[in-house]
């Protein structure tokens, strides 16, 4: 085999199993997701698949869901949420929204009910209290910004429960492909925020779901 | 007033109230405290405060603890832990401790259980599993490294729960101050992390305090 | 001499000369002040004065004020305001205070009214919404922030004025030396706004007062 | 809908609704313009907009300008200026013209009178010195320049006026994608420069326009 | 000629012939192995040579092997090992493979027996120490690692033996094209570690063919 | 204790203990000196351990040598050495002379013959050559160079065996503490060069004295 | 006209005039090129000029030569050498070709006796001796390299005239697109060295030429 | 001996043998410069050399030379000038004097006669013009700036002579030590420039003395 799938990590963490879909091909994706499926692991998560082979994959696996902007495949249909509260995914703008995507659905394949507010920016802030409310019943909270990366920082001055940041590529010039929004929310003035590799929804999501199901 | 203290923000979060002490005088970090404690807030915790400083405030709040290796100020003596679970702070090396601890005593100051496992770097890793238990037994990790930054990556390939992952600027050369272990956390091929500023035990701590009383 | 005063320039620009104090010996500025007064320019701001260098300076020139707190001179009263309306100085924290006294002390030594908005940072941004009446005021506001550099961001979405971003070397670890803010500032999502270098009060001051006399 | 249009902004800023175009589809565009029109704001300028997209909302929109080297497009004719004063967009060479030419088109965009001097880079100074007169009637310059970025110190020490430099990513090699240009900027030994994000022709604009509407 | 072939170094360094492939078009690369054979050293190693060019390659040298994961050709059959033990190739992921691969057969075209211990992550440590027979068995280990680039701080607290290190350019964003993996070797806290450039299998392999063959 | 001294090492690895002396006091030292003599290993090295510090420990363990230079302590004389050939260190300049020397030392102390080659900088190439009998009889050599770390290149050209390049931090401005050497060193065109740590004479060390006793 | 020409360049500097390629079109090309002709100065080199865009300036211009190796395009043939002595262009690799020959033929447009010694690199420096007599009767030496950009130090050591050192993009991974070869030039520790930026062969040519006819 | 003194160089250059004073003990220079004075080289240039360890050398050395805003040390009074032409320093402010001292001052100790033009930045232009009459008599100018470094730029454009560009460290924030002039001039626009390293005034100076010497 090309590569020794992990089947002791779900009984470990309790998680759907999740495949790196970045530079395999479909059948390697494909032969993954039934030797996982064949010891008992039906469900798995496919991050970064591109949408030929995602094509490619739902051929061999046809019960398989694909979200092309997040580029996201899912074996078998969302679970129902058995987190504790909701995850609440937050974002700076139509750009973003592919990377806040992926954080919504790695949550809600994880198990996790999730609540959107989308095109929240810093620069128009009242559109983010319009959506207090939301904010409010979080039990964790994923802000996604990319640019100047302020918007954790702000979200996490209105709610109680932790924030985890994640800064995207969107952006240009002095944006340094994300690295100015990474810089940003990992100086954060605000207490109760931690963060995430650049582009990273399913990081962000993934650790969420840990919390939300402790 | 030179500082507007944010007395709404207990009340919000539920913690204690935190001041951060570099760039601060002792006389204005004692009337913070003093403020504070008018208002009805009288547990203040004080970050990065240097001795000397601390000494002053000390003689005005005699009450006050001081741990010089962390930097740390607490105004009244520690509170009973009153979080769901245990905090289990890692750490690679003698010189990783004040940053370990300005974590393990931030955690206990907002009250919650701390387990701190120590000298526990990646080089031997034997040492890191003889304490399997301990951190088997976490609600949250918090791990703490300098130079290559790797020991996040190994908890949490052993730990179903999340890890904030603190790195610290103890290295030299390549090192950057940091960044290289910064970098390598952010990219860590496991999952289940999230990572605060360099150095910022603080930060880690204050979150997993929030994760460890939801 | 030492150095060719250009006198020209106030003719040019109609403001107070200003001599850049780093690097200078105390007996060089005095020299510098004296040559300008007797060339019809009395008024000569110095910036980045040390304390002890301001002292001699003080003794040759005893009609001079110094702002220990952001190291400026100024060999005559403030002047006048002249401007056309009031220049707003806001600010994210007390470790922000001496660029934001640069900025302020020099606008008002250019000649322009200042109101100061302190202690205002994103993560408590009811501190900031609070004085909303004030920045209404502003024709120009200048943002100072550390850190995240987040607040040019929100501020610029509450005013139809010119904002003008200050980042600070105010943070640690991974705010780079303030260069963790300065990119944030660079990729503002809000419009109006554009940015001086790191620390650097005076400059936004200047070209505010510029914006504010025209 | 996919995007809150903040249709307040206008109110509150006074000027032509503007939308980044990078990263949204024809489609997305061309609904985002007739929402506006539908809520009162027909003029709409879309920033960055790739060419065959800019076809697409033509057919939709076909009073719609576009201007294929800025990639700017504006729903209705350019309107009749309002601005005080001119404002003068200088540049260094025939490679900076597309970042030129989006700020002179958006300044004009938003209802300013627009100066030229293009191809007066600081390595044949001459070429300024020539336009010197169009640049002593500006109320605000926009200095465009890539490499080493030298443009807006020149021109600051020739106008009274207040000086936005932008800088592009023009050039090769240590230039850095812009950064080169963007550090020398910001480092600019003349006062009254404030600084840009690299090739953002649009902001300058909007933050001239601002100052030249005061 | 178009290079002068250093026909020296065989005699000098008793290895057989490397050419960077990259860059030379395959022309240049048949001439350059035809020259070399004619002056007796039939046996060269093409490195970073594209799959067209090196099917053009193989038409004018049939006996020619070539591997298209890691882009190497060899103009002759593998030799039998000389060197004195086993070089163990380890790697962290299956999007390593191809800088593992490069390590790998470059180690045995230069003469050594080679073992491959792949997809052995540290985030599933178990799955490293379930390899460590193989280990021991190593005089000198190879470990290729791209993100955090842990890997080899790990292994080298498992063997007596000298790692040498290779950086993978894999992963996304602060992975910085494998600088944060690069950086992180360097400053590894496991004595007996020696790095490479990021991607360089082939560099690795050369010393340590040279170490297995003191 | 306040340290998991390692003892299982020096059965692992076969060679003499080694203590990071930087942030360690002279009493911390002392007792991981004492303690691992007490366990039957009573050769320790100390690195960078301070003047200060020294004399202290000196104190305590009067048989201990110290060598200012390169701020090594042994608390045992040199041993006899038992590796297989001699290890030659060659540096570049007077100012790499502590790392050199931290180098050959470490290496003295880990039981390997040393020869030094100093002063032989690439500039003057004839210096080199001079000393090419030494550097043939070399099973492994050390090249240390700061500025522009072309040595270990040269000197990788000379020999048949394995170098192991140390960048220093001697230089200014764009040597950027010592960065432009671990660069250069990287992209060597020649082979069988691996690379350690900025001043990392200690690191290089040990991985030579690995390979010279296999 | 797009592009005010400076016709009284040549004047002031006695040179063949010289046009930027990157990011003109073939037609602007062409009009420069006439445009200076008719202004009685006919002989015009292009750099950076690919090779469709060549082909169509070509054709109007039917006289105009181009090197597709280097890029350049001359609108008439090579002149008579006219400096003082000869230009030796040195350089490291097969890769580096296209940068020393554009230094090359540049420096023959520019009317100099150009000596080439190509596939001189560090790692084989035999074969650099082997050419000492050529060096020695250069008057400028321009030294090419990419990866470590060893080359000018070692040259700068061998002859008695300026050097000047051209950085090439070639390599990967920690050369960062040529940063590397750049800093370790400019940290050069022989003395008679400058650099030009990366990849820049014109610029090293134009000032060798300089130099050449003094 | 401490270092092999390289009495062959004078001899192959003809200059003034140099030794870098930096990390060098006055003991360790006082021997160097007593070597080469019996070995018939008495004119010796110490570079970076503290005013205590000057003080040291010149009891040794009485007719020894010390310029403490340049930590330059001549062994013996400056010589005749025997250079083709002048050496023109031109800098940008009082800040990069030492620098510019520096450059002055090594160009004397190497025969060469050098004019100063201090004080001219770009901000002021006309200051620097009130000087070209001095400039037009160059026979290579060396132009010396901190700060955005455009100097170089501006005088390339006025001059028909080679241009030695040395940024300085002076500035504050994003100057980064200087890099950000550094960058500056390796990007210059102009033609004719090429550049050593931030503050090494040396550097330029001894390029500029052999061009001056051809
Ligand atoms: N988009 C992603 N970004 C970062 N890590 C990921 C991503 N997707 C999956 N992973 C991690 O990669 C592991 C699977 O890698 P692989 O075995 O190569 O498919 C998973 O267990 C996750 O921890
Ligand atoms: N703190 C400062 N930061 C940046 N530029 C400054 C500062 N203070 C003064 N300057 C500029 O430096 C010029 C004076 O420099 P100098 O002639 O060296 O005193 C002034 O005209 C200002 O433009
Ligand atoms: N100068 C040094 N640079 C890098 N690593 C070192 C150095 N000195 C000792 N070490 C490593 O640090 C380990 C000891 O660390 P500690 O237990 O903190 O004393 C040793 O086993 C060495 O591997
Ligand atoms: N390849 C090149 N790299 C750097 N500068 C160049 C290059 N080619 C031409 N130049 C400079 O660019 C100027 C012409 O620019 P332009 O007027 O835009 O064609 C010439 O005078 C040269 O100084
Ligand atoms: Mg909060
Ligand atoms: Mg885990
Ligand atoms: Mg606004
Ligand atoms: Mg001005
Ligand atoms: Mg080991
Ligand atoms: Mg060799
Ligand atoms: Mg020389
Ligand atoms: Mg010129």
């Amino acid at each position: 085999g090309f590569a020794r799938v992990d089947t002791r990590r779900q009984l470990r963490c309790g998680v759907t199993e999740v495949v790196y879909g970045e530079g395999k091909t479909a059948a390697q994706v494909t032969a993954i997701c039934q030797a996982l499926a064949e010891e008992g692991q039906p469900r798995v998560l496919v991050t970064r698949l591109a949408a030929e082979k995602a094509r490619a994959v739902q051929e061999a696996l046809p019960q398989a869901l694909y979200w092309p902007d997040s580029r996201l495949l899912l074996t078998q249909p969302l679970p129902q949420p058995d987190g504790k509260g909701a995850i609440v995914v937050v974002c700076a703008g139509t750009s973003d929204l592919p990377v806040a995507e992926e954080a919504a659905i790695t949550a809600e394949a994880l198990g996790n009910k999730v609540e959107r507010v989308y095109d929240a920016g810093v620069a128009g802030i009242h559109r983010l209290f319009s959506s207090a409310d939301v904010l409010a019943q979080a039990r964790v909270v994923i802000a996604v910004a990319g640019m100047e990366g302020a918007l954790p920082s702000v979200v996490a001055g209105m709610v109680p429960c932790p924030v985890l940041a994640v800064p995207t590529s969107v952006g240009y010039g002095a944006s340094l492909g994300g690295v100015a929004a990474l810089l940003a929310m990992l100086n954060s003035c605000a207490s109760g925020i931690s963060v995430v590799n650049i582009d990273n929804g399913f990081g962000a999501a993934f650790q969420a779901s840990l919390i939300n199901h402790l």
